[in-house]
C-alpha cells in the first residue's frame, strides 16, 4: 500500500513556535507549540525543535512519508535559507538550512511568515486559482506576501513583499527597522492602540477608554469599546483602515492584484477594520483599476495559517520538481 | 536564402506616433514619424498607419518578413488589446486588435509605453539578464514597467505598473486621471516646473528663472539654470528627486528589483536628478533591502525607447511560443 505523504510545517515567532504535519491538501494532521527562547542559542532551539518533531510524528498513526520541510520566520530569506536581522528575535543570523541539515535530509525551504501565508492562499486557501494577489497579515506589525503571475514574488534579495515598511508619514512614528512612519507602525495592531491613546490625550472627548488604565490597555480594549459604540475607539479603527486602504491603492498601482486578502489578529474586528479600508483604497485607486480589486479575509483557518502556508511552500516545490532542492536536500524516507 | 524577420515596432504618442522595423538583435532597420491627429476617428489614424508602415517597408533593401507587430500606446491593455480612456489622447475607447485587422494578420502584441520600454530593457537594455527590475520614464508623466521572475507584470487587470499615480501628498497637486497627489504630479518635467514656480513664488530668493516670461518657462529653463548654478533651479531639483527616491523605496518594498532604470526626457539632467534620487531612495529602504538596488540609466537608445520595446514585446511573444497569438492572429508571410 502506497504511504501518504506529509510535509513538516514551521512557523517561527518571537514567543512561540508552532509546527504541524501537513497533507497535500492543506489539512493539518497533527500540530504542536514549543517556546522560541531565542535568548538561547539557535542550535539548542534547532535541537528542541526537532526532538518535538519526533514526539509529534510518533502520534501519527498510519503509513506517513516526511516529503519536505517548510518554515515560515521573521526576514526568512527563501534563496539563502538564512533568517537574516529578524525583528522580534534576539538572533542576529541563522543558517538555517546548516542548523536543519544535522536533523533532516528532507527538501527544505524558507521564508517569512507574511510569505508563508500567501503560499497557503495560493495553494489551499481563497487565492486557488487567481494568478495575482496580495496578502496582509495585520499582527502586532504588518506583514506581506506578493503573488504575480501565479508565483510568490521573492526579488533580487529575497525579502520582496515588505508593504509594511512602505513609509505613510516622513518623520512619523518610529519603526523598529529604524525607518520612520512606517506603514506598520500605523496599520497593526500596535498601531491601532498608538491611535487610540493618542486621540485620548488630544482632546477631552469622553470615551470608555479612559476608563482602562494606560498601561493595562490593548488593541483588543479599543475593539471592545468600539463594539460598545465607543465613538473614540471607533475613529481610531477608521483612521487605521483610511491609512491601511491608501496604502493598498498604492500597491494596486504597482502589480494589479486581484484580491487583497486580510489576516491576522486585527482582523478579527471585521468590518470595524474592513469598511474604512475598502473605502479608502477605492477612493485612491487610479481609474483603470476601480472595481478590479477585492478586499477580502483570508481563506485559510487563522490558528494555522502559517504553518499550512509554510507547508504549502513546500508542495508548490515538490510539485513543481518532484525531487525538491535534490542537488543539495536529497529526499529520503524517513 | 532564409529571410531575416522584422517586427514592427509602434510607439502612439500624444502627438507623434513613431513606427519602426526592428530585427531579432533591438535593432531598428528603418523608422518614421507621423502626426497622431487623435481629434479624427481611430479608423483614420489605422488607416494612414498602415500607409506610411507600407511606404517605410518598401525602403528596406532585402528578404525581409514581418513576425509581429507590438504596440505601445497609453492606457494600452495587455488582455483586451485595447485602448481605454487614454490620457493626453482624445479617443475613449479603441479595439486596436480589431482596427489592426483590417490591415495585418501578423501576431499584434499591446500594451502601454512605460511597459514597452521594459520590454526593450529586458531583452536588448541593461535589464538583460536580470530577473527583477521596474523601469521608469520621466517625461510629461511618469510611467513605469515592472519586471518580476523575468516576466512584465501585467497584473489581474492587464494594466499593472502604474507607479506614477501612487499618491505622495494626499490632496495634494491635481492629477489628469483625477486623483490628488499623484506621484507623476510632483516626479516629472511637468512636475519639477511646478515646484520652481511654486518656489519662485514663495520667496524672493534672487532666481536666474525670474528673468524668464512665466509663460514661456519650462523645465528645460529650470535645467539651464541650474546648470549656471542657480540655487533655486537646484532646490526644485533636488525636491523632486527627494520625493521620486521617497516612492522608489516603496516600489522596492514591493517586489525587491535588482534595478530601477530611469529614462526619458528629465533624466537627460543626468545627476541634477539622479543624485538626490539616489539619496533618498537608499535613505528609506527598509534595512534588508539596502545595497541591493541598482538606480540607472537606461540601456536603450533614447529617441528608439519606445519602437525598440514595443517590438521586443513582440520578440519575447515569438521565442516563447513561435506562433504568437496564433489561433486569433495567423503569422502570415507578407
Amino acid at each position: 500500500m502506497a504511504h501518504t505523504e506529509l510535509v513538516l510545517g514551521i512557523d517561527i515567532g518571537g514567543t512561540n513556535t508552532t509546527l504541524g504535519y501537513i497533507d497535500r491538501t492543506g489539512r493539518c494532521r497533527a500540530e504542536t507549540t514549543m517556546l522560541t527562547l531565542s535568548d538561547q542559542p539557535p542550535a539548542s532551539f534547532f535541537k528542541r525543535l526537532h526532538e518535538e518533531a519526533e514526539a509529534l510524528w510518533k502520534t501519527i498513526l498510519g503509513d506517513f512519508h516526511l516529503a519536505g520541510i517548510g518554515i515560515g520566520a521573521p526576514n526568512g530569506n527563501y534563496y539563502r535559507g538564512t533568517i537574516e536581522t529578524p525583528p522580534n528575535l534576539s538572533w542576529t543570523f541563522v543558517d538555517v538550512r546548516a542548523e536543519m541539515a544535522r536533523y533532516w535530509q528532507a527538501p527544505l525551504a524558507i521564508t517569512n511568515d507574511a510569505n508563508a501565508a500567501a503560499f497557503g492562499e495560493l495553494l489551499f486557501g481563497s487565492g486557488k486559482g487567481m494568478r495575482d494577489f496580495i496578502v496582509i497579515t495585520l499582527g502586532t506589525g504588518l506583514g506581506s506576501g506578493v503573488v504575480v503571475n501565479g508565483e510568490l514574488v521573492h526579488g533580487h534579495s529575497g525579502f520582496a513583499g515588505e508593504i509594511g515598511h512602505t513609509i505613510v508619514q516622513h518623520g512619523g512614528r518610529l519603526c523598529g527597522c529604524g525607518l520612520r512612519g512606517c506603514l506598520e507602525t500605523y496599520a497593526s495592531a500596535t498601531g491601532l492602540l498608538i491611535t487610540a491613546k493618542e486621540l485620548l490625550a488630544a482632546s477631552e472627548e469622553p470615551s470608555l477608554l479612559r476608563a482602562v488604565p494606560n498601561s493595562e490597555m490593548t488593541s483588543k480594549s479599543v475593539y471592545r469599546a468600539a463594539l460598545e459604540g465607543d465613538a473614540l475607539a471607533h475613529r481610531a479603527f477608521d483612521i487605521t483602515g483610511t491609512i491601511l486602504g491608501r496604502k493598498l491603492a498604492d500597491s494596486v498601482a504597482h502589480t494589479s492584484p486581484e484580491a487583497i486578502f486580510l489576516f491576522g489578529g486585527l482582523t478579527s474586528a471585521g468590518e470595524l477594520i474592513f469598511e474604512p479600508t475598502r473605502k479608502a483604497l477605492e477612493e485612491n485607486l487610479y481609474p483603470v483599476f476601480r472595481g478590479t480589486v477585492k478586499l477580502l479575509p483570508s481563506g485559510i483557518p487563522m490558528g494555522q495559517t502559517a504553518i499550512i502556508g509554510a507547508a504549502a511552500m513546500m508542495w508548490k516545490q515538490l510539485d513543481r520538481s518532484p525531487a525538491g532542492f535534490s542537488a543539495a536536500w536529497p529526499s529520503t524516507s524517513r
